[in-house]
């Protein structure tokens, strides 16, 4: 077990190199808030961008687009349900985030389905909410991608068959493992856990409360770690990966001194505030 | 005539167990602004979020999901008029919210008649605004749900038959002992009362102002009300909804000494600030 | 010529007497922002609400409900093309602002007309952009309300027929004469002007300046007018428009200090915490 | 090769004329934000109007006006598919952006045609984006206009077939002059530079820097120049857009003290505070 100290954190959030442009950032395509969810992919896609990500599309559904423009103009976005579109921006995206808000019947899973038949191995995929469901029920064949997930409990348990009382370290260590070599876990609970199927080491948090048992934490954890993945090249993914995760309950932390709850958006609008202060 | 003092406020707002979920912090439904009313529901939900609610869910009319959403991505949102939906989510919520911009026409009739006959005894239910002039009129049996109402004078005189000049503490008690046992009762006026059937004492505010004197007060109330019923449970609900209400005008009090009017939103914004410095 | 000093404004912005609701702060109806003119009324409906108005509520196109909406849920919102919810509204309101981002088309006209021939003398009705000009296009009589005017250059043109070089202060004085006893005229321009007819002193302004040389300018203004016709009746009608005029280019002015230009949502949010400023 | 300095910079940003108004400081027309890129003219006009631009209007979707009025009152905003409206803002217009977020397919040339052939020379017209490709495969004779061009470095390749490796000093300038004379380039790059043809001095950027690498940016630098074109006539056109580039990177870098990304929203945010200080 180890905890995220400001080595690592240094480690990853870089000073950027002076002559770069946003598409050394990462593209993102981010894919969910399906109706009546459309807020979840609006805290993402704010989360995206506030870390740093060049390039920030999402794909959903028409109706959500002229909210997620009021919050993020920053962000391109398209009807989800475009085939031609979707499959278009599928194959420019370096780092795919599908599950914020997606619904796991019959809409969702055709989005689903089309998403994780397209992908390819050099592509970054961080399933979350409705898509980890989706792919629990569906069974389908994992993508040669890179891997991460978001799993809550309920969640880990519908992906691992793990029931709460199971999710043990050595059960959830075991479980990881049968997933592809590299697959990141990001087990969201109480002292969130965060592994990386074979790796011998997990990181665990020591940061973050229960000012954050708020809806749309999770989504804009995804957004960051979408975020990460697409930057600090200096860093491995596993390593982006858990410090989007630490410093996503961080920020929620220390703004917990003056907040009984922490808004999920508010996360999202310190972020550039305390990656400067990371890199300084 | 009891005040509300810090005791209270710090038996009611505590800090919450390290190891919760928002799954712990209350299932909100909150169903309301129906044309030309939308912005009420959109201000209960800033109030509902704000004071740490776990899941809050909205039905609306479809237009207004977009500004809802523009203002509070963190809120779930469904068109009210999709019964099957209404149906299940009226099911799952723990604390239901009714009436905050509900036209009290054919309409919020419906809505009205279809949320009264499904509610169960375990629910919270809380009764403002339109929903409070429907119940007048249609006359409809209670349900067996722990009721909260909200009523301005207006509203008062339609649920009891007492003008406004006959108003009394006296009568007024009388009137709320004709409600089922439990019933509570927040009388809004100036020094706005909390009563509760079959309870002797009542509360009566000496905080708040004219300040307030704006629309979208008393949505943000019912919006909090709601916000406070869904979480500790180591006060009875009673004290929650005191605290609430307290607290709403305590802000506005505050607020004022640099606003001449107090808009409702920014009771909302500053929520998490005040209900932290109470708990620490 | 007559200065505003801190004892007029003193006299007008008072204290709010303690046992008060928002029925006491006016009852707005406030009618325009047709197509492509959306945001004219969303910003005097913002300047009308930071006044401390107690209800207001917006005419103006159905599209426009959802941006309005999203800056201000205070505000109910319908379709003006209602008619008949437009004559409810017509008569229940105690002051109307028609104008901003009206069209002076036929879609307009046809709005206007059917505002001008339902006003009752009790009313206060702000006249305001678009309706000045359809107003000298179409020569109606003019109802027996209280009229507040507020042309900028060429509209006192249409109005008068003087044009820019005859708006010299005698001949101006004169064309006030022209309107029925106690019409107001708020003469914008540099060194705005606030007339009365029937009254010889004429206050100008000595405060404001170029940093509001920007589109809404205007439309923020006349929502602060119909702000302050529905408070203070303590002050006189004359005294609520010309103090609203003065503050709004005071807050400008101040504003400016830190501002090269002051764009009218920043004067709307300011309002609250300089009219407390006036009455402490 | 030139640097910008606080003189220039003073020399451009004056303070305004005590007796002026909005028509003094420029009409301005965006064009641009055709799905799924309608941010892209939001943030263009966000920077314009912050600028100080006295009346800005944008021709973009009709679902784009949601979301740009929810932002900025301050804008009008028509469906850019209105052939005659088009056609009737082009020729109002003084200061023209064609190109942040404007698809370089059939719904955007059709549109860009429209724009290009109804040009006049006392126009100045800013070229960005979705523009300049369209322009490059086009191949459309330039209009008698002030042009600006504010190619990145594909555009420019696009614009003049130098490849990255061939974008040297020298085979810019050449490139550069083989544009209609007065016509302004603004070379988007690391350190970027700003040229106009037929005069050999040219002025390259030494502040900004990586913070500024995500999307948005050149939309937001687009509306500035925009801005600053239609006011400051005491400068020469090319003086303003230097200095608009110039103080567009030297906020973000000022920002960027305290942010790890600096969104282009923020830069508009604080126009007119650092426009204030420069004038003071």
């Amino acid at each position: 077990m180890k905890s995220v100290g400001q080595a690592l954190l240094k480690k990853v959030i870089v000073k950027r190199p002076l002559d770069s442009h946003k598409g050394d950032y990462g593209r993102l395509l981010l894919i969910g808030g399906t109706y009546p969810y459309g807020g979840a992919i609006i805290m993402a896609a704010l989360a995206a961008v506030n870390s740093g990500a060049g390039l920030v599309t999402v794909a959903t559904e028409k109706e959500n687009i002229s909210p997620l423009h009021a919050h993020l103009p920053e962000a391109m976005a398209f009807d989800m349900n475009e085939k031609e579109r979707l499959k278009e921006q599928i194959q420019k995206a370096e780092v795919l985030l599908i599950g914020p808000g997606l619904n796991d019947q019959s809409q969702g899973e055709m989005i689903f389905r089309q998403v994780f038949k397209q992908l390819h191995s050099h592509q970054i995929v961080i399933v979350d909410g409705g898509a980890i469901s989706l792919l629990a029920r569906l069974q389908l064949d994992l993508p040669l991608s890179q891997l991460v997930f978001t799993p809550h409990q309920k969640e880990w348990e519908r992906l691992t068959g793990l029931c709460l009382t199971e999710q043990t370290r050595e059960k959830t260590r075991l479980a990881v493992e049968r997933f592809p070599r590299n697959t990141i876990i990001v087990q969201k609970k109480h002292q969130t856990c965060i592994w990386q199927a074979g790796q011998k080491e997990v990181y665990q948090l020591d940061v973050g409360g229960p000012y954050q048992a708020t809806g749309g934490m999770g989504d804009t954890l995804a957004g960051m770690i979408a975020g990460f993945a697409g930057q600090f090249p200096n860093a491995s993914l596993y390593e982006r990966v858990v410090v989007a995760t630490y410093l996503h309950s961080a920020i929620a932390q220390h703004l917990s001194q003056s907040a009984y709850v922490v808004l999920p958006t508010a996360i999202s609008q310190s972020l550039p505030r305390f990656m400067k202060e990371i890199c300084q």
